[in-house]
């Protein structure tokens, strides 16, 4: 029997987004060897993308990894289907329908390749490296343009029945309330708490406060940024932006934990910049609307992981994964 | 090696309930061999009322058990919790506080003891012999007095961090809605969905419509079976009391698949009787709710077992379950 030295493994992570994709060979520890990226939207067919992505990668492999073989491929992409491979009506990357994607990469690259949505990559990568080290029960919210999730139940992912499980960003916090700009819902949780309805909210304020710093800019220079700089110069206007914000995504989270009853629930993405403008009144209209049993119990804390590596890093935890 | 017959293998399963606590001896097959029951309230202490299980059950295992010996004891109560074996203030239970009750058992019947909640206990009687045979992915709703949930994903139930995982009964539907009873919370799905929520919802609709057959009844007669008398007399105001109850259902279930992706919803407890009723405006609120991947594929579904015999089934599910 031999002995196979962990840290000489090496796996692919790549991180397919709307406009960019990311990757990188990662070895056990989470180091990563190097990286690169390429822009997604420049392939209209996933097999001229997948072809693009070896040409890039193929090189680095010969290079980094002993026996120019890697022990696998993870990809965080959105619409991801963790049992079938695939990515399934992605609204926003360039290919159509539903694709065999990591048919593709296995093809072409000649190892496995797993898949799942970015969210539960960036969940899984906190697991292995990040801020939730040793946790087995926690809840990692994303807070970008879009609002994604990844949960964690005793140590494993929740895929669900299809794969699909996780969609937390979509559950309704505010029935009949403000209507999504794509999936037409009404009061969902990323209609408020992404970037994209901070700067609805913020919009509708500074419209009604005149006086408000925030009318100072452009409208389409209003974005969780420019609130943020703003609620620093102690604007009331923007710290109400935050403060609502705050309120509905802690009315979310307060039915998340009641749910899954986890440990923790890890904040990650552009949003958190706002920091405690965000924080303290999500903690507080989340601990409000729980049960007494699960009351100060649940830690409300920030991803440690740098933004731009977690989601390589997470992608290639699925490679790791049992 | 002996050859172990599993059909002789026999499991105690106990209902632990705020006026009656339920029992009986089922087989690996789900065959309840022989029940009886005994009036949780008339204990004041957790020691007595172990004494009295033992001194009504021990004849029944001496007389049905091979070798006088049980496989373990499974027990379904109110805030139990399944890491620690303790039953935690309880607010129907005459007990307070938290009480070691598994250790209180192992002591008396000689016999390891498995606890949790009694709508988990549910969801595992289902998942071993009822509806949810086959299942990984499934969420369990018991619609009684209150509301219960027991949630299993990728074959397991969700305990959570703590064990308390699956109160979602208290998840908020309607952010600043009716005050519950006994929480205080304001818009719980247990403040609309349970028998108690629809009693409130169907006095306040019958006092708007002076005309509506429920008011021919008294105050004190008010409840989710004279509401659905009415509505099989084609009375409209009983028939908006449950439309209405089923839409609350019908948005909390969207939430909820969005969540965990189950294949299924089993619906379980007195509340079902009033049949299509709810189901009809909890199917349309559910789908129109749902991210467009996940519509028109859970199955919504009412509990097979009898409901007298699912607590005990459930509870004693518990000890099968690896």
């Amino acid at each position: 029997m031999s002995v196979v030295d962990l840290s000489k493994q090496v796996a692919l992570g790549i991180d397919i987004g709307g406009t960019n994709t990311k990757f990188g060979l990662v070895n056990h520890r989470g180091e990563i060897l190097i990286k690169g990226s390429l822009p997604t939207d420049q392939y209209s067919t996933p097999e001229a993308f997948v072809d693009a992505l070896h040409e890039q990668i193929q090189p680095m492999i010969d290079e980094h990894c002993e026996g120019k073989k890697i022990e696998g491929i993870g990809v965080g992409a959105p619409n991801a289907n963790y049992y079938r491979g695939t990515i399934e009506l992605a609204p926003n990357l360039p290919w159509k329908g539903v694709i065999n994607f990591a048919d593709l990469m296995t093809a072409k690259f000649k190892s496995p390749c797993k898949m799942t949505n970015d969210a539960n990559a960036a969940a899984l990568g906190e697991m292995m490296y990040g801020a939730a080290r040793g946790m087995k029960d926690f809840i990692m919210i994303t807070l970008g343009t879009g609002v994604g999730s990844g949960i964690v139940s005793g140590g494993h992912l929740i895929y669900g029945h299809d794969g699909f499980a996780g969609e937390l960003g979509h559950t309704i916090v505010k029935p009949g309330g403000r209507k999504h700009w794509s999936t037409g819902s009404e009061g969902s949780l990323e209609a408020y708490a992404s970037a994209t309805g901070i700067a609805i909210t913020a919009k509708k304020m500074r419209a009604e406060f005149p006086d408000s710093m925030l009318n100072q800019y452009p409208e389409e220079a209003i974005n969780s940024k420019t609130v943020h700089e703003c609620a620093l110069k102690e604007d009331p206007v923007a710290v109400e932006v935050f403060r609502y914000t705050g309120q509905k995504l802690g009315e979310a989270l307060a039915n998340f934990v009641m749910f899954s009853s986890p440990e923790a629930i890890l904040l990650f993405g552009g949003v958190i910049k706002a920091g405690d403008f965000i924080l303290k009144p999500a903690k507080l209209h989340m601990e409000r609307n729980l049960l007494p049993i699960f009351r100060s119990k649940v830690r409300l804390v920030f991803s440690e992981l740098d933004e731009a590596d977690a989601a390589i890093l997470g992608a290639s935890a699925l490679v790791w994964e049992k």
